[in-house]
């Protein structure tokens, strides 16, 4: 932790930014360890170009705080009191030479807080300090990847659990609680996303929300679903048959399995990130689906479920070893169904390893 | 719904604002009936003191605004079209006279968005329109009543569930696990907080978290949960006793029982809100508990689990028909245990009446 911090005032003295305050609940964790969601009450980090930063909280929470190891100052703050009167107080003690610049999360801080908080700097410049904490976090050390791996292997968990629940006649939310029932049981809290899973002509929509819809032959299954595990998260998506499958079934499965796999062999450090996009995309217009593959092919994951890098086309990035992301192209024809892989990857020194290792040949479940 | 945009456009005349512009889901499910979370993508209201309003969102999801029944002009964006540049160029159509004033949602609008939305009117007074939005939706109407109701009965069966799932063994997060997949198959796709099941000394933390406590004989169960169902929030609470219960137990259990009934029957319409937790306090202080009782009673509940009215000692404000709130008085003492007991209350014409209705009674799950 202190060396992110470290890396924050660097930053900061190169900007000659004086103050950074940030409070989203992950970037606070990123540099604190400490994982929180005070919801309407104000909670966050301020970071001084030239002095040890300071936690404010509700005052309930500061023991909880201490104990994941914050060694500065804090700002507790109980029910009845004004967090930014004591945020101004503190900041006057600092006795701060002329502010030229603070930083804050400008997609996160609302306008009353940011109305709150500039009031103490009204001649500063305002910078956004995302892009810097998007850059740090883009990258994930050793203890980080232990995690998600985990994690990972929490979704692949779940998704062996929905496939042993598939019978005739269940329905998707059947399914789905058993899903969650069994990750429940495991310990984990909290799911990364609101699970999914379709049965039949509603795999063709990628945006679905899973209903009462039972489940017959012929039928395309698809789950996708993940984890937060100790402020990490996962995803996955695989798609199997149900008892049968047509020959347009497969061709759309294998298309896609073919296309991923084309994704991944591009995971390597020094390649475009844009190419990871285009090697999938491809194949899949290549065999004449190129209308129904509507989304980029990944998104970067870690203490959020969507964060950077956009494994998008038009992302002109480089890869570098310890990133993670997933690829998941799919194919959907409304009405009819589709279908989706995703895994979680790894870029390592040489290429990359999938962290979610469930089997992805097709399989057609009796 | 017209009836709601009626009344927002009235209060910008009074007030002299131009444009509105609301962007928080819940405030936007509020005035139209279309309930969408877009995440990082840009949706909210455009509402004008003398013209129609526009909705403004991806447009992959304006056939479902249109579905819900929107009948005025809709901006739909796609991913590589800048929604505010539609935005400015349909308020240039407007042709607005001098904007002497706007309003936004102050509390959620982010400063990055602000920085967008008011560049377009460099001379405007900001005005926070969520304290018109919390006074509208503080009265619940027949229809809103009618969801609350029905999720209120399904947090009813949660505790059902909960409480059927006890015996000498089973972990917190395993009991929380079968209440939520019985409630899954029920068709519930979103708790509306994290549930919470607590065993034994871990109900005297209010803020504790379910784990691998495991049950045992003597030990206080407390189960705080509740659905979202058609938009609406649920939240009740109960504590029952594991097999054998104590003198002291028993004494803590009937004081916050005797201070829930007490804080029920002063709402009424035309009592002073702060009242109904000085009801319950003083209970709970003469009784020699005031240490132990660290929160309000309750809260506001709808479309947000915690919304207007805070049902705090400080609070002037006066009961009407059709107020929802919560009453949850507690007593929790650390390393021992605790007690809560919640239920949601429909203010009525001359009285209240309770929406969860779960028995009360101290039970002794055998």
């Amino acid at each position: 932790m202190q060396e992110r911090l470290t890396k924050v005032t660097e930053w900061m003295n190169e900007k000659n930014i004086e103050v950074s305050f940030l409070n989203s609940t992950e970037n606070v964790f990123y540099l604190s360890n400490f994982y929180t969601d005070p919801h309407e009450r104000l909670m966050g980090i301020l970071i001084f170009k030239q002095a040890q930063p300071v936690f404010v909280l509700p005052e309930m929470e500061a023991g909880q705080l201490k104990n994941t190891g914050w060694e500065y100052d804090i700002i507790g703050y109980s029910d009845h009191e004004d967090p930014w009167q004591l945020m101004q107080t503190t900041l006057e003690k600092k006795q701060l030479e002329k502010v030229e610049a603070v930083a804050i999360e400008k997609e996160v801080l609302t306008y009353k807080r940011s109305e709150e908080f500039l009031s103490f700097f009204p001649e500063a410049k305002v910078i956004s300090i995302e892009e810097k904490l998007n850059d740090m976090r883009v990258v994930k050390d050793e203890a980080e990847i232990t995690i998600i791996r985990r994690a990972a292997n929490m979704a692949d968990y779940g998704v062996q659990v929905g496939i042993d629940a598939l019978e005739e006649g269940i329905s998707e939310m059947e399914v789905l609680a058993k899903i969650e029932y069994e990750l429940k049981r495991k310990g984990i809290r909290e799911m990364s996303f609101s699970t999914m899973v379709l049965f039949g002509e509603k795999t063709g929509d990628p945006h679905g929300n899973p209903g009462d819809r039972t489940l017959k032959a012929g039928d395309m299954v698809l789950f996708d679903l993940g984890v937060v595990l100790d402020g990490y998260c996962s995803d996955i998506t695989r798609t199997v048959a149900f008892k049968t499958v047509s020959d347009k079934q497969k061709d759309i499965y294998q298309t896609v399995l073919k296309a991923q796999q084309a994704s991944l062999e591009k995971s390597k450090p020094g390649n475009r990130i844009g190419d990871l996009d285009n090697a999938a995309r491809n194949i899949i217009t290549d065999a004449g689906y190129g209308d129904y593959f509507p989304h980029r092919i990944g998104h970067g994951m870690g203490i959020n479920v969507h964060e950077f890098p956009s494994i998008s086309h038009l992302n002109d990035g480089i890869l570098s070893k310890g990133m993670v992301y997933t690829i998941e192209p799919g194919i959907y024809i409304p009405g009819i169904g589709g279908v989706r892989i995703e895994d979680d990857v790894l870029v390592t020194a040489d290429g990359y390893e999938t962290l979610t290792k469930f089997p992805k040949e097709l399989q057609i479940i009796e």
